[in-house]
């Protein structure tokens, strides 16, 4: 690691927990009704976050002060954990970060209180930042809000529909995932008071940088090292999950390869007669995306999304913070969990 | 009927019509995700639209334009739907209005995303509002989710607990029904441009009539028509539901009154080697409620909140919608359903 690398990680981890002490202290004074330690539990389960970090980097990027973004850090970290508790009880999901959903270490009813109100504690945490953006900010927050719930229905609905196209699977992915990080960099370039220029320069940044983001995900589910992933290589092609890869190996397989997986679409490949082991489906499938080059090619698009986001930057003015999320781009598409 | 009771009537059935109307034409222009088949049956399911009646009819009441209330009242029915969509879930609740209800209808994903989509939907249409008062209005929202949230939880949580108090359940009760209420006649009153008097004096003729809206709603759950109430009489009382009526019977009962209502609250009167028919058991709680002075006590304590919120309105210069509020309030607590 270089010392321009550990300046930058130094920085991120400031951001990270600016805001991990904001939301400690605003959920501490919990009010009757707000589930306080259900709530606590969920936003104590770590996380990297990505997109609290990418408000606060980008409100400096445009020459605003990182601690007028806080708030709105907050607001993002608890609006994000508001659709992970959902989608887990949608998910039926027993665990996430190695510890159980909050519908598992409780009940459904309070999982599903409990995503409302940390969603309610969002937009009053938002509320919180410099009244004369406030309109501009919930307009994007809830922008981002209703995007996310879109992005998951689309998700929901994929699952029982076998004529996925990667066209669909883009646009899902680009409302699920990238709305969010496109919303943290747009919301911190006009907390930090930048032009509409930059603003919009943060916005494409955060949007590409989604979409390598994710196809990265659908990636390690694959590639990653099991133990520093932190839950069993696989997982997506046991679940059936229409990822780019498996979508991408559709289009191009015939014969054999093709109805391998479409039994994998259909029941993650363990239905019918050949009830397969887990590790030979996965092992099946894997070879697949290597023969038909899917691999590779998703490789090369997380790395042209990540120079298309970096080209981004290009947008805004030479600073410390804006080559910090240029580090921060490079890291999230290197990273192995 | 008197002819003021007409005007009033056909002033109130407008404003339900432009919110209808206005409800109608954003949700018809669903977007992918949008879930919109569920979200325009939700909407469509009727309902009183009491709060955002309330919404413009405060408005008018301090010389506001109804019209430029349409969007915030449409906001608040699709944040009160909202809460009913999760309600019912995890009421495991399978009709409403003498519908099947959206878990039902659908399934339960459908139902947990529609819910958070109407209130991203809700933000959304109230950022249409006057933007110079828009910062007070989202934090009047705000500050209305998360009280309804908190209400929600803590009736939850009464039903796992044999020593609630009537100082808990009107606590309860004040967050979960009555807080919406006197949010919409705040932002009714903001809308209109009120003076700080005007609004304060709105919030409290809100909240007065929450209280007395919803101990109307422990009281017809006894003493209604069937028939007009919409769904079998009694429901509370077999459920165990913490009233204030079984609140009240419980503080004043001895003997054996004291052991039905006991068991009234821990099974719904249904449990143990009594099985009793559920007939047997609404009768036997009724007439206890009778003896004790409960009903009649409970019908002074909604004409006595009625009087207080009347009272609240004499903060108001008179007007026309002023005497549409007051006839509002009346109407409330004369309802047979």
């Amino acid at each position: 690691m270089t010392a321009t690398d550990m300046k930058h990680e130094k920085r991120i981890a400031q951001f990270r927990s600016m805001v991990g002490r904001r939301l400690a202290s605003y959920l501490r004074a919990g009010r009757p009704g707000d589930l306080s330690a259900a709530s606590r539990y969920v936003m104590a389960g770590g996380g990297k976050r990505v997109r609290s970090a990418l408000v606060l980097c980008s409100c400096e990027a445009v020459g605003g002060a990182a601690a007028s973004a806080v708030n709105a850090g907050a607001a993002i970290e608890l609006m994000h954990n508001f659709t992970l508790v959902h989608d887990d009880i949608m998910d039926k999901a027993p665990s996430r970060r190695g510890r159980a959903t909050v519908h598992v270490a409780w009940d459904l009813n309070t999982a599903l209180l409990v995503g409302d109100i940390l969603l309610g504690h969002a937009y009053d945490l938002l509320l919180r930042s410099d009244p004369r953006i406030l309109n501009d900010l919930t307009a994007s927050f809830t922008r981002g809000l209703l995007e996310v719930c879109r992005g998951q229905a689309m998700d929901l609905e994929f699952e029982r529909r076998d004529d996925v196209t990667t066209r669909d699977y883009f646009i899902m992915v680009e409302m699920k995932t990238g709305c969010l990080l496109s919303m943290a960099c747009e919301m911190g370039g006009l907390l930090g008071g930048g032009s509409r220029k930059e603003v919009l320069a943060l916005r494409r940044f955060g949007r590409y940088l989604g979409r390598a983001f994710q196809l990265q995900d659908d990636l390690l589910d694959v590639v990653a090292d099991q133990k520093r992933l932190g839950k069993p290589i696989g997982g997506d092609i046991i679940e059936g999950k229409r990822t780019y890869l498996l979508l991408t190996a559709l289009d191009r397989a015939r014969g054999g390869d093709r109805r391998v997986l479409r039994s994998v679409m259909s029941s993650g490949g363990r239905a019918g007669r050949a009830r397969l082991p887990r590790h030979v489906v996965i092992h099946r499938v894997t070879e697949i995306y290597h023969r038909t080059g899917v691999l590779r090619d998703t490789e090369r698009l997380v790395r042209a999304n990540t120079r298309h986001a970096l080209a981004a930057l290009d947008g805004l003015r030479p600073s410390p913070a804006r080559e910090g999320l240029r580090w921060m781009a490079e890291q999230l598409v290197k990273r192995a969990s």
